[in-house]
């Protein structure tokens, strides 16, 4: 791959949440963290706490380098389901392993978000954060099949 | 800044658009883009056109170091409006200038996404691509001020 290719970014801020058990991991949906974000970016906050959900865009760290070369998964790991390529799942293994997650922001006190929702783990580096946005509550949206059996379980893609 | 803050990534591909005037960029939201994704990924998006809508997540490759130092913006530059931080707003001028896009997607034909709405010049590195979710439908999320204003004048926040 080009040395071109290579994109050097800075976390902004650092994932605090309790450590989940694996069979607690299941409860993203409903489990409150913090976001602690370095100081010198604090005066970014100002206004944020008008919205509320928020995108927190994050590093996955844990993933590896080999993980990071797999390109195709069955969703959620269930073999029943599809073949797909890891760009049409939400899978933390992925060429680059960003996380994307919109969350609901509870409160930003100083420099210290909480937020409900985050399905990240504790010492995650954070790489952005922004509001949500009128034009992403897209009404008539298609998705697959697989989506529709994963959401009837509760599980996310 | 810590060093131990770095974070290296590498596109896994790049916007072909026609370039656009100054004007014309308010018509992002209509305007058509290609994402050509390097062929080593291609298999990565495999049933990704049973999707309606993609986030498009891109390195705003134009952003100044200078210009990453901003921590307050007014929004869309409109005076006007009260001056929040970056993290208040999708200005492309923050710390790490990361561009999320939903965008509706047109097709896939081998390694090229076709797209409706995506706001990124010619030769933008894409940094990943992701389904939307029932999940980012968000019916009941509460905005500022400032941005019904905006939308009233149908300009992003």
């Amino acid at each position: 791959m080009s040395s071109s290719r290579v994109i050097t970014l800075k976390s902004i801020g650092v994932v605090r949440t309790k450590p989940k058990s694996k069979h607690e991991e299941e409860k993203w949906k409903t489990s409150v963290s913090k976001i602690l974000i370095y100081e010198e970016f604090t005066e970014a906050l100002k206004g944020l706490s008008d919205f509320s959900h928020i995108y927190v865009i994050f590093l996955m760290h844990r993933v590896s380098s080999e993980q990071r070369k797999l390109l195709q998964v069955h969703p959620r790991g269930e073999e029943s389901l599809p073949l797909v390529g890891v760009f049409a799942t939400r899978s933390p293994l992925r060429p680059n392993p960003i996380g994307l997650t919109l969350v609901e922001l509870i409160s930003v006190k100083g420099n210290v978000l909480t937020v409900r929702g985050l399905d990240a783990f504790d010492g995650t580096p954070v790489l952005d954060i922004k509001p949500y946005s009128f034009s992403e509550m897209v009404k008539e949206a298609k998705f697959p099949e697989w989506v529709k059996i994963l959401q009837g379980k509760e599980k996310a893609i």
